[in-house]
């Protein structure tokens, strides 16, 4: 049997790392995904006030608390925006890139960002109303706040947002990817989505980086806003930031298990059922389900067979 | 750049908090999710000794183990049921609740539960047989205790199940919620299922609030159990409490990715086919597949098209 | 109501806790997953240095911490390796095992997996370039590794593939559900899977345990790769071991929500499309999509009505 | 040998745990050193910002972090004087007290405590400056606030002080005593110290309730301020509160491993040598030694002997 | 400069590290000081219920929570007994050693610790009311269970002392190590000290080996009972296990930095008071104070000298 | 009463927190107390391998686990001096210093340190040898490593006198005091102590920053070597630096309680006896206690008297 030195010898074997090592630049580590879980749960505390975090905020305390919690966000993340700059900057320049401006740069984003905190707060509001207005089950606000996977990605992910749109490096990913891990619904930071947001049960979703989502748009589990097919240029790679995914217009309302691919446009209002799978424009007010091969409307074809 | 005391002198406005803020009812903060969770360990432990909590339990230690466990349990839930229904009432009532008999009735709804748990422990029992009869990878029914995620998402659901019967807020969708999470399986803790049921992988299970499931059911992966629609009253509100969601009879099978909507009832003995969308009730024994479209049997209509 | 010490009773009557109980043999306990958690951290720490665990790890340092660090996993995994084997064994003697055997056996499993690292750091490095250079989001082939759920499910898989292989009980399977839980892709450690193998997304992906999926190969969210029934023995007994999943051959697609069932094989450089439900070999090259009643072509049968 | 069973049989013999069991006054436990302790370090922090807690305190987020940290302070201090109160008040009344009452109180006392802290502070800075100046090794006030044993002590002394003469139960003792087993210092809550206070190395050192320490005192390691006797009544019971402890007047220096008991005044600016055991009065500016017996002055009598 | 790797070659050089590096006897590790600190605090839980612990301790739910914590106490000192043991064992044996017999070994003496516990129970209740009664600052005799550091390192000690007794190795010494740490208070676990024993304040306190403490004895802070001379064997080693450190009959009391070296016996209801250095017997009812050389009873032989 | 917020007025008034803020020179934080407790645990382990940290460590891994603990002690310590040496810095410059430099310092510092450990190791072996040797209860080396408070608070001060050496701000008197706190031993980090030290028991030890102690030096509890007086220079302040300690040649024992001030000399192979006061030089080879007043020899004056 090999001996513990071998294997550590073909381990440390430049060879064999040379992909999967991280090398810092300027002893500058990676992001750290502990931190920036603190900082999103600091920030649900901050807008979701008494929900979250420390529980007895009142009129009274809440400046001290809220003010407390934004100026350790603010110091935490402008780090952790250095270091996910940092890392992207090292895989492009040649160690010549002036750190100092990288500093400046980080704390400029940071309070930009945080500057954004009350339009995201209004847009959450909206999203819960939406979730406990269309929810038979929910009996209050505050219990989709408490409990619903949808508020719990759709915040992270309208925090991804702001950050995705300030050219972040690396940090919004990550910020959705928790959220991903915790809920099982996946949304690109880089999608745009109007208010009045609500993905109910949400296990499966998907939703690519160019979606663009209206308002009062509703989906169910499973359903993928995705991209048909990557175009690649001249030499074979892929084309970045080409727009690929659905636009789903005000007012749709997407059922379980559908798959809408390519840069349709789902227009407002219509209704896609489930398990649907769509690779064109839908006008307006239209609703779309499966075809009925001989059975009832809404059903896809099947056949039905006695088991006796 | 807006300043940092303008962000919080805008987060601490009122009308953009008003939705999102949780006022405590005499302080009497939210339910604790960690506590909650805690409960939750502690009860597996309680539920399947040496499996989970302290593992050195033997015949002889048994009593002490348990008692302490359940002593503990009750004093955390008694505490965490109050304040759900501090929550929910805050919701309702004008300040005039006597406090002092929620703090009775919390005490004995807690007791109530813990008085079910050996018929918890029955029936998770059968659910431990039916996944280890049930699955070729099986090797002993301690496998699937330890290991499946059809028995912790279902453990939770039972408990949960206990609680929902007993009129208790907030706390069971809590506890289901938290097996959502870790398995990707979203039982409501309103349905009702009969004994032996499994759960092969999970991932992307919903089981409605109003669903009726019987003994020896099993369900694979993405099995949607769901409502059609939400009939609203005349106001244009949602009609609450409606049965709205399949029943699912005895001996049942259900394939991956199919979705059953409705109040529909699929019979004793039957078996639902893969990615299968029903709106309609299936007799007894019978067997739905896609139909086939030219293909073999059980095959949806596909379309082979050579790439070379 | 029924009282606390009642209801102790019966949960310590044998009876209410035979199947339920894990008693010991020999007083070793469950394998700990907190522990087998661990292992896996570190391993990650070895496989990904730099990215994982300690993050100024350079040329320099790296044989100190590498060694330190799977130093420690040789010690925990082969105790966790002999309580997985201890647990197995005390289902089936009765109590004759020379456990001192076991010691010695858990040792030697233990560096014969440690043995494989280098292979399986190659194998991830295919994995790794395969997501960066098939994901038009992505970077770097860093953010893969940092961000990606498919990498942090394969990472898991490879290794309890490798402890699969050699005959360890329990602990590769809880391995794998650990990443089941986070990523939502479901990897039996007993499935081959080939080099650059990448799943996009990834919620409700299924891999069963005899399938066999060649290089090159690229999944997306929800495609289950499973079994079409389980064969019975004579005695109604389920059995074990039989080939019962598909085949994927290299260069294969498979689009999201595709099922493919049973013991057939995808030809090399198929594309099969979202949401097909297939149960037949696939030729090499072929792309294989939903039939499409009067639609455009990889639509499935659609209704289209207006809503107005 | 005894069986566990037996000795459990012993242990909850009413008997045998009468008098060291507490039994919970309307199940309010005992008051927690864990949070006692958490409000001391958030006290500090308040006290001394920038040197405790968080490290980025300047003019701008003072009052945020300051503001957030003084009202959780209030919270959980208010919950602790309570159960210092109701383990009082549970060995006095018959269970007629009105726990109503005790809620206001505690509220009303917490605050009023908090509203103490601006002199608490104005006292320590006094004494840290004293330390500073009195040390030739201190490089700067913020060493001493940093690393010096009497600044802990004091600082624990001076804020457990303020909750003595608000009549707190319980809780001025503990937080005390917290000092004393990390530095060795003991100093009655009920002490009075004047400002600019010093104690040099500490561990050892005495400081007994009814002590009066005037303006800029300092004493050394292992001095004792103790009482002479405790005066008894006619039913041989202790007397409480009877003043029984030294006065020290202002400047007075006490030499490592002074012991001096009773109700004496050690006039202003005496210095009192080290290992001296004084029972009376000093005169002011008194210089106070062990008699020479033949050595030099301020040895005590020594015998001088060859080993050779 | 060295380089580090150099200073690695030094400390791996086993001519540095001869003496001072642990080489486990069959992989058996040190004792661990942190599950011995776990013993004693559920120790203490169970001795003092209530107090300490789970605080909701009632008639009704003692027996599981005292059965629990004892029944880990149990498993958890078994196994440090056997370190300890194979520690001392690594040091004498040649390998030969049964560590079969170790484990049996270990099981029972922690059986025969448990069986001592009601007495050990009964001892701190008489210790407890000793502190109550002597100190006029004690309110109750809970606040001396809970606050006095008299009461804690006399726990620990009492429970080292069974251990002592039984021959248990090392574990006995680190439980009291535990409590000087925490109190300045060093008992050795060795010496013999009878029921109503109370040490006020207790910084610096020292109790030999040998010492024997006969009931209702009284120390303050900084007394030695010590040691005199260590008489060594012909080889010039010193002879373990003499008696030579003091007896102190029942009722005495030893006044603060009192000294008293060697097997001499202090008489019945003595008093000696402080700083006095002590080499001989004293007999019963008997005053010991420091020879006024002109000044007061009691007080040394002073000088007094005007500052002015 | 005061409401909190005039209370944070207070507090806030810069005139208030003057001299107790620190504010951080550039964002540098002041030094960690949790971090060193770190850098301090890890050289432990590091100084003495399998009594401290990993416990497993033989001849074939330990040149991992070393290099892996020292490497990150390199990182983590070099930024803890770099933060003392900001806070001082910050006293005294202008902010003109060039941080990069103190970086580049820190750096160098950091290594020389490590460089120093294998003799550090040489030392305290004497130490533990002199320990095990010196003292009739200990059964081995180990447990003098293990458990004797001597050892631990010398490695402590061992370590923070290379740093005082290399003339590292503020660190090491953190680390000494750390040890202080945990066992009563006051070590000065600048005192010179020569190899083969031990001190028994230990609380209440002070031992000032200009001794210097010799090869082969007993102490025993409560012995103070420390300044006469501190001289001041014109303008009254005290003057830094001046050799102001005793001087404590080779093989002296001082026994408990006794107090040597100013800079004297102990000749060597002298004793000292308990409680002696000591100002004056003493000639090698001598005996020193208090003179007998008519009492035995090594006795002080005493007074008996009947208590009867």
């Amino acid at each position: 049997m090999k001996k513990l030195d071998e294997v550590i010898d073909e381990l440390c074997d430049p060879r064999n790392y040379e992909v999967v090592h991280h090398s810092q630049t300027r002893h500058v580590p990676m992001p750290s995904t502990e931190v920036l879980g603190e900082i999103v749960e600091r920030l649900r505390a901050v807008l979701f006030p008494g929900y979250y975090g420390y529980s007895d905020v009142d009129a009274e305390n809440m400046r001290s608390h809220l003010g407390a919690n934004l100026d350790k966000v603010d110091r935490l993340l402008r780090e952790q925006i250095r270091r996910g700059h940092c890392f992207s900057c090292s895989l492009e320049s040649e160690g010549e890139a002036d750190c100092l401006d990288c500093e400046e740069l980080s704390r400029s984003l940071s309070r930009k960002f945080i500057a954004r905190l009350p339009e995201v707060r209004r847009l959450l509001t909206t999203d819960v109303m939406a979730a406990y207005e269309g929810d038979p089950a929910a009996k209050s606000p505050g219990e989709a706040i408490f409990c619903y996977p949808s508020i719990h990605a759709v915040t992270n992910y309208r925090l991804a947002h702001e950050l995705y749109h300030l050219g972040v490096d690396l940090i919004p990913r990550i910020i959705t990817e928790m959220a991903h891990s915790k809920t099982g619904i996946d949304i690109h930071p880089g999608a745009e989505i109007g208010e009045r947001f609500f993905i109910d049960h949400g296990t499966g979703v998907v939703i690519g980086e160019t979606c663009i989502i209206g308002r009062n748009v509703r989906l169910y589990q499973g359903v993928t806003l995705g991209a048909k097919s990557f175009p690649k240029d001249d030499s074979g790679k892929l084309i970045k930031g080409i727009p690929r995914h659905p636009i789903v217009e005000d007012g749709a309302i997407i059922y379980s298990g559908a798959t809408i691919l390519g840069r349709v446009t789902i227009g407002a209002g219509s209704v896609i059922g489930g398990n649907v799978w769509l690779l064109k424009d839908v006008p307006p007010g239209t609703r779309v389900i499966q075809k009925p091969a001989g059975g009832a409307e809404g059903e896809n074809a099947l056949l039905l067979e006695s088991l006796k």
